[in-house]
């Protein structure tokens, strides 16, 4: 982690348009989200999310709704794209076109899914400063996040962060379900494979290129026992933990109630808090004394172990900056307080 | 998986020569197996499962008897390499131009086993290159399949399959037992590795290079409990089961009971046939009315979710093809038939 | 594993300084370990086990303490260095450069930590390689390992280990606190990740780049229960086996009683050695007879299963010449006596 923190614990898609008397229905409900319902990241979806049928709607709907509200977020738009089909490159261009000419200023990327080897990613960054350009941004203003979902991509991944660490690219976000299908993976009775060694690789390559690593989505939203249905929040918090265990920086939510759960596991617990807080203020003090040795509660502290301390304190900042609400709500006031007045310096 | 659908469910190794009054034995008896019994790859093998001393014997035994047979599958005799020593890649060589000078019309391609980094594998590829150009046949009409048992081969997995995306290698086959002793895994009492990483990327890999991955060999054939030795059929299905649900294509067989459990958890249960039959019969359905949002049972269908539905009936189609005592067995006959009508057309 | 075989069962750091009355109380524990406690590297730590203030003291004590002792196994130092931060990499240049000057004759190289793409491996070999020209050492006499602990180094463990086949390359160590650090991984309460997809590519990339593969720390020393505080023997041992099943050559020690039982876990057992050593006495006088296929007690022995067998005798052979007492006390005398003479000829 680098020290510019940038927050993606959630990121909430919703189909752009529904085929509902509101088709934006899912999509304003998530622009008006508050308090720990508001992802880091809201993705309006105009790929699988939304029919074939409704996606010229869905991309109007994104353009009309976007501008109309105070989202605290990040808008990241999901066009749509295919390594192995040129028809949807062309729609995934056009779109990203209409998105940067009508609402360039509020969005902070795209999302391109299906991408494959590395020579399709730098493409579709292509297309994305095309549209920059053509529309008087400026180098590098619009993001471009992609969908891990194809065996290339898998193939290429330390290619393309490596590429991503001088460039527009900003997160990896795992597709379990395209992936599975591509390589043919198959549930025989006790689900699909988890993908470990590739979410393993996702959380180091987006380390090692300085970019975001997310989640993929978890679509079981639901669970029935004993005559009841219920949401199936167990399962979702289950995959979300093992994600930030990893070292994921953020998981996919499809709903309110996992974006809560995402939003709540991917920042640092009050305990975790208190724990750096408290480490830093006492280093703190032992520099204002000038006693050499830094050893605290029995541990030394290096510059190694002091970023992991600020590191904490930084991500808290970041959620404070953006998303008072859940830092008010999770936080101890007093506690919180000490947080953001710290002295973050080791030198 | 690309719409050509390749099968290997079965990868059923038969030493080409065995110290009994019939040598043969075991090759002729893989030859004339029928039903479920019948692999898809029927691999004479004059490597590690042919004694040194009959490894001549093996070479005539194969020449002689697989045209012999009119066996449904495709033959892949497995010859001898080695990527640190000289004197098998001679031994290899000279098999490989005997393979193809005497029944070069009768094997669909060679096994190399023991290769090292992409270099020895694009070695071994110009050498079936040579014998093919010697004896007349067409470029590309002998295939190339290699064991990946050694760590060089393990590290350039992703540029061999790029290599193979564009050459004559067809499969990539695990060798645990040699991988692990050169690595120099052990059995602590609770078994080798599993080597999951392994297993992953190899399906990655394939799948990114078009090409096909079958899981490694499984050798406890025989258990005994209670004073009875039988066939250790639950502990062979777990693997093969556990490659299914990763992607791998096939299993490797070392016996007929093996075959018949491998070629079963490799081809679609009649419950998955049955549901992507029904959904492709619903898709043509809406297609015909016209109807624009093409949406079954609640889940829309767009090219790619089409595709999945469409993968197992060619899957089906491809085995009845070579196989119709197995697909005749296991499916319902009415099942069967809607499977081989069904219009395929996503557009 | 090649022939030649290079033991580095421990791997045990022992901190070059402390804040005691002797700050060379823990190097000259190690310096006089005996029987299995003697680790067969030792490795002064003037890194993260020495305060920052206490670096300067670690490299006298180093300096002065290692030629004092006939230490029968390694010695490697550990030198500060830190692909993100100069100042670290000067330090180490400093140190490095001191180490060679004064005890090269008594070091066998260096252990280099935090690096980071191979750029920054081949600099440190480089610093390495000017040490030794400065001070009059053969090309390639004093080694050079690192610890992998970042996630670019993760990233092109397949290129450095690539370039440590031609090079002063010795071994490459895990290091998971600072890897889990950098990659933001975290304890929710079940531990921290086990990094199994970097523990499995740190077995093969060392295998095939004939390098050393070591596992990381474990720093739960001790545990308490029911009141009383004592040695966790059995997690540590649950870990150096995992890290033993996988292939890697060694594993780190933190402390006497680790090391013990890291050295044990990497020998063959008596009942490996005892087997293998059976294998080989029944091979030589089937040659010595002649008989044609060497098949013993029902197992074909080809020149890979050769190897296996020879591999367990030479790393006792290994054990036994520079730790007799551990080989002594382990096997039985007959039984190493035959391990001692046998005759490893294949041909």
């Amino acid at each position: 982690m680098t020290d510019d923190i940038r927050l993606c614990r959630t990121f909430q898609t919703a189909p752009a348009a529904v085929p509902k008397d509101d088709s934006a229905k899912y999509l304003v409900s998530a622009l008006e989200s508050e308090g720990f319902q508001a992802p880091d990241w809201l993705v309006p979806d105009m790929e699988d999310g939304t029919a074939p049928d409704m996606k010229a709607e869905g991309l109007e709907n994104t353009i009309e709704l976007v501008p109309e509200y105070e989202f605290s977020g990040e808008i990241w738009p999901r066009v749509e794209w295919s390594y192995e089909d040129e028809e949807y490159c062309e729609k995934g261009r056009d779109q990203i076109d209409r998105l940067v000419a009508e609402i360039g200023d509020e969005i902070d990327g795209v999302v391109v899914p299906k991408v494959g080897r590395l020579e399709d990613v730098e493409r579709a960054a292509e297309v994305v400063a095309e549209a920059e350009a053509e529309h008087g941004y400026a180098d590098g203003s619009i993001g471009l996040s992609i969908i891990v979902e194809t065996g290339r991509a898998r193939s290429d991944l330390r290619e393309i962060a490596k590429f991503g660490a001088d460039s527009r690219l900003t997160a990896l976000i795992f597709g379990p379900v395209d992936y599975a299908a591509e390589l043919g993976g198959r549930n025989l009775g006790d689900g699909m494979p988890r993908w470990d060694g590739l979410l393993e690789a996702l959380s180091n390559e987006a380390s090692a290129g300085d970019l975001l690593s997310i989640g993929g989505p978890f679509d079981d939203l639901f669970k029935e026992r004993a005559g009841l249905t219920y949401y199936n929040a167990d399962a979702y918090a289950d995959q979300v933990e093992h994600e930030a265990k990893l070292g994921l920086d953020g998981s996919w939510s499809l709903y309110p109630k996992q974006t809560i759960q995402a939003n709540t596991i991917h920042m640092p617990t009050p305990e975790e808090l208190e724990r750096d807080v408290h480490k830093i203020e006492r280093f703190n003090e032992a520099k204002r004394e000038g006693t050499g040795a830094v050893t605290i509660d029995g541990q030394m502290v290096d510059e190694a172990t002091f970023k992991t301390f600020r590191n904490t304190v930084q991500q808290v900042r970041a959620i404070d900056d953006t998303r008072p609400a859940q830092t008010e709500d999770y936080y101890e006031a007093a506690l919180l307080e000490r947080a953001r007045e710290l002295e973050l310096s080791y030198r």
